[in-house]
């Protein structure tokens, strides 16, 4: 039962999307995620700790993901288009290489009332790792935490736009529009 | 037990806030929040339907109030501009005038994972609120959304100094603050 089972994970996140999206995350369960994708219930465990944890189980690597992305960007950006250049790293590196399993994992995730709170608390807790971000870079509050909302917003409209879109359009162009529209939104006439 | 009650909800909410400081919002029943009110369980219970509704009962009231306030203000006023004036409405008058109430509920609200979410909840719905109440003033996707969502970034930061502020400032002066500082965030240089 130990032996390796190539790509493991990603048959049983590819099959659980799947099983999620034809019969409903509460109605799927761990076996018959492991069954589809051709494995025991024994290695769905070795995976992951429940049904849940295949969809979010990736939040804590996305925070990471945000931070990496700021060591890369000098210290003398501006706070903003730090924000700016970092979701595009992200939206590049980890969004637009997987675009239909993200889409599948949103509409299973808006399908579904408790998964949609966690996605709330992911979001916040996100913004939490931004603003410790920022500050690292020795920005000062109130702008931390301003800006790391800046992000928020970006991020959810770019991304509500992206997942809606019927297009080609990558996620990293939309957040570049979602961007340059809050800061048209927030410009002095 | 239909005889009429002064301000029997208005008791009942400070009672529970007491308790709920004191003891812990889940050690806290409706039988001994109706005690320390001096009022009966099916008082409480003509008025709430459970212990989180003390809490949460105001979330439609404060999403009108904002509805409220977008209508008027006249529809020539640019969108955030609109938005940083619906904040200092609703500021002004559901915040200010019961500032130490607020300060007790947010304390529970923090000690709390299940009534942080629940808050979180809250605030997307809000956000939902605001961009139809922006739309309904003609305001155009994407701008609708990042308008709405610049909304919540000054509610989150903005009420996050004031809760944690021990002067005197009011929460319109903190919305101001916060919106003066996002758009000097995003300004170009």
């Amino acid at each position: 039962m130990s032996r390796w089972e190539p790509n493991a994970r990603g048959r049983l996140e590819q099959a659980a999307l799947d099983l999620f999206g034809e019969r409903g995350f509460e109605h799927t369960t761990a076996a018959q995620i492991a069954e589809r994708a051709g494995l025991t219930e024994r290695t769905f465990f070795r995976h992951y700790a429940d049904k849940r944890e295949v969809l979010f189980g990736q939040a804590h690597a996305l925070e990471q993901a945000f931070v990496d992305a700021f060591t890369d960007i000098p210290d003398t950006v501006a706070p903003a288009d730090a924000m700016a250049s970092a979701l595009e790293t992200v939206a590049a590196r980890y969004f637009d290489p997987h675009r239909e399993r993200v889409r599948k994992r949103h509409a299973v995730i808006m399908a579904n009332t408790e998964l949609r709170e966690r996605e709330l608390v992911k979001l916040a807790s996100l913004s939490a790792a931004l603003v410790a971000a920022l500050r690292r870079r020795g920005i000062e509050e109130p702008a931390a935490s301003l800006t790391a909302e800046v992000g928020i917003a970006v991020f959810k409209v770019g991304f509500g736009r992206w997942v809606g879109d019927t297009g080609e359009r990558s996620l990293t162009d939309f957040f570049r529009e979602s961007f340059a529209g809050l800061k048209a939104v927030t410009a002095d006439p």
